[in-house]
């Protein structure tokens, strides 16, 4: 059934409604019109809601779930890259702070002869967003059309851009109504979300990382991996092959928290250098979309592979390529100094000795929300210079009166707010915890060696 | 706080969704900003029906009950009677098939001493509704001014009016909005619009005629008990004396069913005649009203008088006071050949000879509204002529090719479908069902004498 479909004569939203709230399954051709309805106004935002709420408090099947997303993607456009040889292959994180491994990962598989359609969306909550790093850097352009998305994509391999009005309306329009209706937090209702932009990409395969811990929209490990199973086997019965990650988020992701400043530490990752976390989760993720991509005959082979593109320079001169058919100023890869600076900066010190035993993830993704560093409210504007540097990481040690962060900051206000929230996130203490591993499983393609 | 007052600053309708989504008790006060705000205008549809969908399947806790029920109650005028020396007793039912002790007990408790201050509401769904039914009568206003109203209520003892824009707004703007987003079927809900409006009245007492069975709302006694208790509890927590009668409605109350055919029963109760049952429940919540009134020193007492006042023809004189007070043809009452008649009759007959083993009570309730003695959709008009007689009640002998019903009609084609849901609803067997009392429970005023 196409978005142009009328809808049936004996479809009553309210049968739809009340049949979720009693918990019976409904069928996709329920779901399909519904989902269709809504998108071309047909039916209200207060039905919509409403359902949405039951979804949220009595779940929904399989089936109900796979029938959602696939609803969701035919809402608008389906991207047909066939023409492209590659396979296509995207990744995608549920959000976290510091997680910057998409600007690193695009490059890096198509460096490695994957291609990869990345469309992404801005900073949700505590989170960054993918295209608020990307245009740190200046000129950079997300809002490319399809024709120069697809153009990008086939003389570089990879192209990062948002959302366009095309992909997946329904998606759009459910979203800003789950936003402001309480309704964001149900399991099928995020699966759906985010498949249906994805699968509207086109693309062979995915690669998921769900986070877990302090940082992330799912606390726990047990919540994480229930989407993360979701997700794979959503994506499986749409004929894709997936694979999940869950990875950890109870403290940032590498030392470099803000848009310019994870620009900085993502060129430094493809210079072979970066901290060991962010640079460890990024060789795990691309050694699975070279895999998924048929470039490698295992995830240690795809590993490898990367390793050596990182070293050999190809992953960095594919970033660069990416920037400049973007638009971007590409002689920031060289020159870190030629992109957005924060005024001034403040050191964050420990006011005792010890180990670092935790860090409250949330509340320093808050801090650097604080700082301007995203947005509190869907109209604000980014700053791009502003944010965190950490110093130190959960088990280092640390002296008393040492410095655990530096705050690049614009307005001194802000830096006051962020600095008491950042002293408060950051627990000393005497005995170092005990290590907590960054990839904690992996779901889907269980026949595979990893 | 008044329903002027403004939002403050600080809510937020989505945290008072979330919270409710999360099961965590609401405060009085972010219910009544809730409530305030939607009447006003200031808080979007989609937002209350999602916090509504939350409320059905998270349920209330008695102070939150309480505090939706107040929050509505106040949301428009609240009559304040205090003018009138007599105690001011109501009477609700949750509605049933058949269901006119409304018509009796008014003038009933009137004649007694008791003001009735009564505002009714129109058929919904199966069942009928008292506004319909006092329309039979030609030239009767349900439409009255508060002005009126008062009036009447002060030369006559009672009144019998339909909702007004005053009374209770939030209960007509949060009713619409429950219809069509699968939001009725709550008892917290129920409890707050029926509370809210009957305590809008200004009365001192509640006579509660809680239904169950096949033809009610609340199928099961548990459920019908739960709701009851509930209203209860919140009149008590309001200050009032309420008591809730759980009765029965697993099949038609009375013989007749229809608007006009109602109002002709009516009239042969306050005669000392009509159906045993309907006798009885009337005279067992008149008994409630006069005491709860003050004119009675127990309800066994009350149904004394009542009885009395039935043979003396005093009730009967107050019915025909009020109804030519409120614009009515008095003539109908010794006349009632001067009601609108239908058209046409047709009997519905035993196919078996036996026992009447149950009636599908909804369906017969279906029936009458198909007939046209109710509404399909709010924008219908109700045919007050039209309806079913019944011959035969559950527990009577019939013989085959017996009439179980008459059915008054205007139009063939529904007279037809009425006639097979007839068929289908009676049910003859060779045994004797076992009896269903008339009054399962009495709940609340425990300390009192039945």
């Amino acid at each position: 059934m196409s978005p142009s479909t009328p809808v049936p004569q004996t479809f009553r939203a309210i049968d739809v409604i009340r049949k979720k709230r009693d918990g019976v399954e409904l069928s996709p051709a329920e779901i399909e019109v519904l989902v269709n309805a809504y998108t071309r106004g047909d039916i209200p935002d207060y039905q919509v809601s409403a359902w949405l709420m039951a979804v949220v408090l009595k779940g929904m099947t399989r089936p109900e779930t796979a029938a959602l997303t696939d609803a969701m993607l035919h809402s608008g456009d389906v991207l047909d890259l066939s023409s492209l040889r590659a396979r296509k292959v995207d990744k995608h994180s549920t959000g976290g702070v510091g997680d910057k491994t998409s600007l690193v990962l695009a490059p890096l598989a198509a460096a490695a002869g994957v291609a990869v359609p990345m469309i992404s969306g801005r900073g949700l909550g505590h989170t960054g967003g993918t295209l608020d790093k990307l245009e740190a850097i200046p000129g950079f352009n997300v809002n490319l059309s399809v024709a120069e998305f697809r153009r990008v994509l086939e003389i570089c391999g990879c192209a990062m851009i948002g959302q366009t009005a095309e992909i997946a309306p329904a998606d759009r329009k459910l979203y800003a109504l789950r936003d402001v209706t309480g309704t964001v937090e149900s399991p099928y209702l995020i699966c759906a979300s985010i498949m249906s932009k994805k699968l509207a990409e086109g693309i062979d395969a995915l690669v998921l990382d769900v986070k877990t811990g302090s940082g992330a929209f799912m606390k726990s490990e047990k919540d994480a991996a229930f989407l993360a199973e979701l997700m794979v086997e959503t994506g499986e019965r749409m004929g894709k092959q997936v694979v999940a990650l869950i990875t950890d988020m109870d403290q940032p992701l590498g030392s470099m928290i803000g848009n310019a400043l994870e620009v900085v530490e993502v060129v430094e990752v493809l210079r072979g250098g970066g901290p060991a976390d962010l640079r460890e989760l990024c060789l795990e993720l691309a050694g699975w979309m070279l895999h998924l991509g048929g470039v490698a005959s295992s995830v240690g082979e795809g590993k490898q592979q990367s390793t050596k593109l990182i070293s050999s320079g190809k992953a960095l001169e594919k970033f660069k390529q990416m920037v400049e058919l973007q638009g971007g100023d590409v002689r920031v890869i060289d020159d870190p100094k030629r992109l957005p600076q924060a005024r001034k900066t403040l050191q964050v010190l420990s006011a005792t000795a010890g180990y670092v035993a935790s860090m409250q993830c949330e509340q320093i993704g808050t801090a650097s929300i604080i700082l301007g560093g995203g947005r509190e409210r869907k109209e604000d504007s980014v700053d791009p210079a502003v944010g965190i540097v950490l110093h130190k990481k959960v088990g280092d040690r640390v002296a008393a009166g040492e410095p655990l962060a530096t705050i690049y900051y614009n307005d001194d206000s802000r830096a006051a707010q962020a600095k008491r929230l950042m002293e408060a996130s950051c627990e000393v203490a005497d005995l170092a915890p005990a290590k907590r591993p960054l990839i904690h499983r992996v779901i889907g393609m269980s026949g595979e060696k990893n």
